[in-house]
Parts: C-alpha cells; structure tokens; sequence
C-alpha cells in the first residue's frame, strides 16, 4: 500500500490537530504544510512550511489537500484544488454564501475528485452508533430527535463578530447531526433565542442561547437547544425517540469516578474542551477520508451535507428575524425522502 | 384538630383515588359521595353514597367538595358548591371554554372560599424541590427550560375524541409545570405535531406527537415534547438550565436493581401507570390542600393556574392549526414578570 | 373481614413506629400499647396505654403481641405471650443467648402460634425482587453474594456498650440478608475489623469498621462490609453474582434530581435515617404479618431465621476474637442444603 | 531529543501490543524483535525480526529490552539484560518462584538500570485518579478497599494448567492495585474459593472464584473479589472507601448510550477484551517508562512491586490450602507504614 500524500493548507488550530492526528497514520505522507504566518510558527515537524498555498496546489505529488484557512478564503482554494486534480478535505463552514459554495459545487463534481466537509461528529463513537441504531429501526420509527449542544464558554466578542452568528458557527455542526440520524431533509425551521448569557451579544447583533425546532422530509419532529455557556462543561447530548423506543447519548468525561461525600454524590463533569471530546472523532474522520481515497468510495459527510447545513442555518437566523418559521431550501438534485 | 368534613362529587378513577387516599388521613372524614352510576358501584366503604350530587352541595356540615366529575360539568358544580360556602378541589382542566372558566372564577373569588385545581405532579418530590432550585437561584438565572411528558399508551380513539385535544388533556400538565418552575407566565407558543403513533388520531382531528416552542415573560426560553406512546413507559422527565448550571429530573422506576447480563446492563423502565408515578403526589395535593383550609392559607395552585395552563393550550391549538406562533391571553390582574 | 386487635410492649423509637403505621391498616385495631414510661408519654392516640405488659398479655380480646422492649425483656415476654396464645410480632434480635432463644423457641412452637422477626430489610421492593430474581435463576447459579451495609453515623458509646457489639446489632441484618437472598445456610465466617472511625470505641470492646467473609452450605461465597460511619448517608447495596450475570441493587435517595454544577455532576446521597429509608418495608413487613395471619400462612422470616442470623453474629465474634475462621452452629432441625 | 532504541524479546499478543504501541511513539525506534517463531510470523514492519534473542541482549545500540517471552524465561533475560546495561520493562508476573526473583533483582539493582513491571492498570485513567484521590486524603483516611475484578470467560483448562494459578496469573493485577491504592503493604491474606464456574478447573488444581481478604499495614482492610467468568464482560471496578467519604471506579463501556425499550433500560457491557479495555493505559504505562528514561525518574511500577505482588500471590495460595488466615512475608528493606 503506497503512502498518500497530503498538503495542509491554513496551520491554525484546526489545522494543526489535523496534522498531528496524521502523522501517526503510516499510510500518510504529510508533504506539506502552509501558512500565512508560516515563518512564525517555530518548526512543526513536516517536510516543508510555506507562506504560498499555491505551492501546495501545484505541487504534482500531493494527492490530498486539506483546507483548514479561514472561511472566507474556502471556496476560492476549493475551485484550485479541484481543478488541479486534488481530493478535498475541508473544514466547515464551506463559505458564508450559498451562491459561493454552489459554484464550488459545480467545479468539484466537474473534476471528479473526493470531497470531505469536516463535520467531525459524525464519527463520535456515540453518535455513529446512534444513526446506525435508528437506520436499523431498533427504536422504530423515529419520531422526535432532540439535541442539545452547549458550549462551556462563550467565545470573546471579537470572535462573535466574524462568526456568521451562533447558527452558521456552532449550531451547523447540530443541523449536520440531525441530518445525520434521521437520514432526511429538514424542510421547515423556527427558532428563538436571545442573549441570555451576555448582553453584549446582543450588541453585535447575535444570540448566545437559542431553541431550533426542525420540521423533517419524513415526518419527524425535532428540536436543538444550544448554548454558549454551560459552565458545567461542553454538553453534547441527544436523543432519538421512536416507535419502539429510544436511544440517548449522554455526555462523555474524564473518568468513570463516583464519589460519595457529605454533600452528595458527584460524577466528573463533561469534558471541557471540544479538541478532547471529540479526539478520537478527529481521528477517525480523516482515517475514513483516507480510506474512501484508497478504495475510491463514498466519503462519510460531503458536498451536500455542507451546503444542506449551511441552508438551514440560515433558515433559522431568518426564523429569529421574523418570528415565523421558515422554509429550507432544498437542492434540486435531491429528492425529498 | 376537629375533622374536615368532605364530600365528593364524582366516583370514577380519579375520585376514587382521592377517596382512597383521603381515607389515610386522620384529620379528614369523608361523609358522602355521588355518582351517577352510584348504585352500580358496590360498597365503596363511605357513610353515604348518593346519585343526586345536589345532596352534597346542600349539606351544611360538609366543608370541603371534590369536583372529579366529568369535564363539562366542572363549572356549573364549581359556581353552586362556591356559593354553598363550600372549600373547592376540583380536577382539571377546569372547563373547556375560557368564558365559562372565567365566569366560574368570578363567583369563587366573590365566595372566598378556598379553591385548588389537580396538578398534581407540583406535589411530586422532584419537581417542587427543581421549582425550589430555581427559586433559590442555585442554577442562576433560569435560560431554557426543557420537559419531555410522554405516556406509555395512547387512549381509546372515543376518549381521544371527547378529550379537547392532546394539548388541552395531556399538555396541560406540562403548560402548568413549565409556569410552576419558571414562575412566569408563557407569552407565546409555536407548536408542530403529527399523528405519528397512529394515523387514525390524525383521522378524529388530534394529533399523538408534538413539540411545543414556549416563550416566557421573563426572557427565558422553553420546549415541551410530548408523545402519546412510550412504549417504555411513563416518561417524566425535566432539565431546568441556567447560568450556573442545571438541574435534571430523572424518571422514578419500581426499583434500584442494576442487572448485568451477556446482552447488556439493564435497568427498570419508568413506572407504567400515571397513578403509580404519582402515587405520593396525589397524597401530598390533598394533605396539602387540607393544610391550606386548616390554616387559612394560600393554595399551592389555584384558579389562576388553571386558567393560565388552559390558555397556553388554547394559543398552542391554534399554533398547530396555523402553522404560526401564537399570543398566549394574559389576565388583566396579572403583572407580567 | 373483621378486625385483627393487637397490643404492643415497649413504645421506644421502634415501637412508635409499628403503631404509626398500623393506625393506617384498615384491618387492624390497636388495642393497648404498655410501657415503663406509659405516663410520661403524653397522647399516643391509643385506647389504652398501661405501664404493665401482663394487661396486654393477658386481655384475652387482643390476639397478636409486637414485642418492642429492650432486647433483655424478649424471651420472657415471647414465652407469655406464646403461652397465652398471642401471635407474636418480635422485634430483631431475639436474645443476647442462644439459650433463652432456644427455650422460647421451644414454647413458641408448642404453642402453634405464629412468629415473626423484624427483619424489615426482606420486605424492601429492592432486596424481595433481587430474592425473587436469584430464586428464578435470572442470573444463573449465583456464585457470590456482596453486600454493603453502612450507618451513616456510629451510636453514642453508651449505645456500643449496651449493643451486644457490631456483629449481634448491626451485622445481624446483613447476616440475614445473606440467608434470604441465597436461600441457603452460612457454615462459615472469618471477620476483621477495628475501630477505625472512632478509637474509644475499641476501649469499649468493640469494632466499627468490618469485612466479614461468609461460605454457604450451597457452595456459593459471601462477603459484607459494614462501618458505623458513612458521611455520605445510610449505605444499603447487594450484588448477587452468578453464573449468567449479576443484580445489583443500588441506594435509594430522596430524589431523582441531578445538578450540574461547575464543580461536577451531582445527585442525592442515600437517605440519611434507616426508619426513612426502609420506610415502605416497616409498613410491608407489619401489612404481610397480618396477611399471614388472616390467611394461616407461613411468615417470611420466623423464629428460625431469628435464631440463625444470631449464630452467625457469635460465629463473627469468635472469629474476630480468635482470629480464625469459625464454622457456625446450625440447628439439627434444619436440612442443610 | 534524540530516540531511544528498542529491543523486544517474544511477539505473542503482548509483545505486539507494545510494539504497535510503540510504533506512534515518535521518541521511541524499535531496533529489533526476536522470537522463537520468528520465521513464521509474517512481516510485522520492524528493521530485524530474530530467532535469537541474544542479538538483542547483545546489540550495543539498544537500549531498551521488553521482555514479552513466557513466565519461565523471564529472570534470565531479566539478568543478562541488566548485566548487559540495559532498561528493563518486563512482563508479569516476574516469575513463579520467589528466590529467582530475589536474584534477578539483586543482579538489576547491582546493574543501575531502570525496571519496570508490566501492572498496567496502575496507568488507567480512573484508577490512577484514585490513587491520587486517596493520597491527597479527599476520602479522610482509607479504611476499606474493594476490588471487583472479573474475566469475561476462563481460559482453555491448558492455558490454567500453565498459568500458576488464578493468584498468580489473574488475582496478581488486584494484589498489586490494592497496594498502589492503598500505598501500603499487605501483612495478612485470607481466601477461599471454589471451581464453581467449571468443576474441570478443580481437577487439575486450580478455582475460578474467589475472595480475598486483606490487611493492610497501615490498618485499613480489603476485599478482592474474583472470577473467571462475568458473562456480562470484563469487570473491573473498585471502591476506596474513608473517613470523609468514598470513591468508586465503574466499568467503562465502548458507548454512552442509552437505550429506553420496552424490557427496560438498557446501556452497554463493560468493555469484553482486556486490550480495549487498558488500550490507553497500555500506552500510557510505555510511555511514562519511556520518561523515566529520558528523566532518569523513578519508574511508577517496580521490581519490588512485582515480588509483592507475587507474595501475596503465595500467601493466598497458602490460605486456600489451609483454610486458613496467611502473613505475608515482607522485604526486609520495606519499612512498613
């Protein structure tokens, strides 16, 4: 089995747990690696640190190019990565604009080549485990899916400002999942929310909690509560519930410890931080991408998937500025289940 | 302590209940009892049983009346036994028409006797000590608050038809649940559902599946699910969710007993039976109810609660007919929050 | 069904309680409660209160006897009472002697009237079911039995010094819960322990801390921890071990509330006071009492599980005293398993 | 930092482990594997596969030897190994006899080089957590320690022929966990047990169940419980219980769901093979050696650890054939606490 060669593009956060989850994979070479701060950033470890992405793209060997620069710059690499032939890993969201990103769209599916959105909870033990529970009807026919995802803090200000806002920033990963599980369109959206947990929020024109509820293609109900502080700790639950029943996640911890004291009975909180909860997530979804590469299969979250997200997300911040519920709209291509 | 003399008008599951559980209580003597069908019921083990519930209402040594007839009858018994000077419990929902339950109202307030509406699920342990918790401040300021109320069966499609609808029968215990913990009034209401457990409901005009959006007078959010069949059980559950945290109500089951077998850990499923769930509940209503008499004290919940809970029924009834969130009707006495 | 009249000897704690809830058993009328401190007991809401047991011995209208004086008074009364043909409520244990139990075990069965030890741990929903589920096989052959058994707070020293030690006052119930739950006879004991929560409780001969290690005649092994001080609450788990899994009975709390807090995930800790926490089995215990009784049916602990329990206890002390495992005496009478 | 060379000496399953293991550890190089098998074991991805372990004894460039061979080589690689200057991480137990073991540990105390045992679970994240827990006093002081450890299902009857024992090959990991919990020695073992999950275990010697009774040095007392067979998975939990409160270890499970159906709650098995389970602590325990190397710290698990444990090991041997309570012998370079 030859090695697959990768180019990073965007060396932030993201960019650099990516690369440090690979270079634990032995059948991947990580060529590679850009940044704008490229000549900042001390020694990462890899063959070749570059200020110019163009030198990624054009380089010949590299197979794979995964694109972790910040949103705006998403589509534009996109459409050069494709052209040149390179299969796509890239984070989410794929632009703040649905005209964008369909045109990107229409340059991927020209050039044939991979596509993976980093919708990276798809491959938590957990949840992977639930859709195939509900795909596999133990629970029925599912009829409600109920997600809660808060945050253990809210982001500074700054951050807020260039987000998209709390749909298009934290929620899309929630409207992913509930695509994931119920395997169906969301076709209606309305949603309330406000700025409970800081008023300075509210300032710059977002919310910091909000209730989503989601009418599906097939039937079911749905609902997301989020939250941008849970001072207990980043909570990632849900449940689908159906005919015959129901399946629950609950949050995962640090230890599986139980402690009795005079003022009760205390468990570990959930992991704080979103790198350790879903680590092992991380992992797998670009071990998937790999292995989709090498035997030319389906990847696990696509094109589609991004741009279905990224709709309903807007949906839903037209559904706060309205008050009404909001149709989502839907790509041609696809037929309503 | 001289004994509080009660009678009861209405001998069906409900009454009987109260009946049975009132026959516990030494400070009460139940002295008659009617029922339409009183002489086919056998011997109840009460002083008197009547058909003609007029005999109970006329009866000077009688202080306290049960009102578990039913529904249709609620307001015209309440107006004669609150102007016979009688203490009043009556079951809800009070009416189904929010003229009649005004008009009742005016009578009582006029008459100054005592009058508790049966929700009785504020009486359980764990709900009032979470309406405590948030009283307290201990989870902060009170952000969203979730209730998930689903029963382990749905009804007969005739008792579905004579019901007033899923909301005005089976939501109205979460309407009055979501006012009790968050100590405000609900301001507005979205509602989506379906006949997803049996189409035939769909058929008699009601639906078996909702989710219920909920907007409180005091900023914080609020979602209600309701399901007509978990076929788990009675599924009762709560997360009240502040700035410092939350708090969670778990079912309550027949036992602590944790069986390891080859095909999983399992536990027992929530209780069955609404009567079983909320078996010391009940109790506590009542005894409650008879402190109130005994010491001249406000009721833990009176006509207002009940006016208010069937309101938000009424607003989410219109919700789902009209696809749009919905007004709910304020007193004029009330002081929004 | 006419009424069962019942006299009861001794209106301590345990005393008190027994009364408290027959007053609620329809079936049942308290006729007298005797003791020494009759007069200065104020209004116990009882027809007759006497300073002289030998009234209730002796009124022939009464036909059963709770038993709820010092455990040095038991054997005389059981052997008048048996003698006067009362049926005979006994509380735990029978005696300091093997002796004297052995005696009145003799008059008792002369007399054919029915005995029951309060062992009010059998008759907990919990510990019945995990009997029913061992009995049924549900988890196979059971192998090994564990139970922990903690107070959450050690009695004053003069308690201690009166108690007959751990083993006869505290130990003794988990010695028949060993009995009940494997339905077999323990052969063996090895015990250590120490004063470990408070020293001065060894300068009065005695231990608070205890692991004591049980073999049955029916092959299976046991273990029980006990300890006088639990600061988190009244510590009452089981597990029975078998060949096809395992019944874990877990602790009972005050409520099924869960808080999540910046400092973890918190619940409830176990009921702090055993007449709280066995509550539902004091009144079961007393209610299948009476049942056995009306129906002439065998009781579900009698005198033999009495004296059992009380054999272990002295099998521990030695072993703690010796150091050395130490074989419990078992009665001709019984057919080991 | 520069790499550290390793040698591993036998590639059955734990060798491989450890050599998969080491292969992401990006300071570690794996010089060379020998086995007796080596030539029929396929291309494992090392620089040298050997039939001769004596290369790598005898290769200057190594640094590192794991011994992975069978129980009865160990004290001779342990010697020729630190003779040869090299770190040791050896596999348990050490060996079957106590004065081979003695001398190995002369010879490597004698050699300066660093020894490791191979006690895992001292690594995992719950029970190293309660090591520290313990430590810092956050229960009060430790009185009572319980160890539950149970195999999925029992070996072939001739792997137990070979296996020393169910001490020696299984209890062996508890005797040394109730050491590292409890930092204090064990002076008194009391066990019995039976063949009571396959009677054939008796006829050639051995037993698949058992307790194990303890005394620790410092006053506390223990309790392992032990079988070769818990249907529902590998069970391994543990209850540290003080002064000021308790800390409890549950199993841990390859999910966090849970399922609502309609015979109950159900959630998954603790994990069923010992390599999922201690997946992470297996790394972990390579990796803190590979830190006391470049540190030159003391390693977290020693050789006197190991003859410990090995002791107890013989104690409880001893006490099954007897019947009888056994001290454990100590070093006498051990103060005891």
């Amino acid at each position: 089995m030859s090695e697959i060669v990768v180019g990073i593009i965007g060396a932030g956060r993201i960019g650099k747990l990516h690369l440090n989850n690979m270079k634990h994979m032995s059948n991947v070479r990580i060529k590679a690696v850009s940044d704008v701060f490229a000549d900042q950033m001390g020694d990462l470890g890899v063959e070749r640190m570059t200020k110019d992405y163009q030198e990624i793209i054009q380089d010949p060997e590299i197979q794979v190019i995964f694109i972790c620069s910040p949103t705006d710059t998403h589509t534009t690499i996109i459409k050069e990565a494709a052209r040149a032939g390179k299969h796509i890993f890239c984070e989410k969201p794929i632009s703040f604009s649905d005209e964008e990103t369909l045109e990107a769209y229409e340059v991927v599916k020209e050039a044939g080549v991979k596509f993976q959105i980093g919708f990276n909870r798809r491959f938590d033990r957990n949840f992977s485990k639930v859709r195939s529970i509900v795909e596999a009807k133990q629970i029925g026919d599912l009829h409600v899916l109920k997600i809660t995802s808060r945050d253990p803090e809210p982001p500074p200000l700054e951050y807020v400002l260039r987000s998209g806002g709390l749909f298009a920033d934290m929620s899309i990963h929630d409207f992913d999942m509930a695509r994931f599980i119920t395997n169906s369109e969301v076709i209606e959206v309305f949603a309330q929310g406000g700025a409970l947990v800081n008023p300075k929020i509210a300032e710059v024109g977002d919310i910091d909690t909000a209730i989503i509820h989601l009418k599906f293609a097939n039937g079911a109900l749905g609902v997301i509560d989020n939250s941008r502080q849970a001072v207990y700790g980043y909570d990632q639950r849900l449940e689908a519930f159906g005919s015959e029943g129901s399946a629950n996640v609950k949050n995962e911890a640090a230890s599986r410890i139980e402690m009795f004291a005079k003022d009760g009975i205390k468990e570990d909180n959930p992991y704080h931080f979103f790198l350790e909860r879903y680590n092992d997530a991380y992992i797998q979804e670009v071990s998937d991408f790999m292995t989709a590469i090498e035997q030319d299969k389906e990847v696990t979250c696509g094109f589609v998937d991004g741009i279905m997200a990224q709709r309903i997300a807007i949906a839903a911040k037209k559904s706060i500025d309205t008050g009404m519920p909001v149709q989502v709209e839907q790509l041609n291509s696809l037929v309503l289940e």
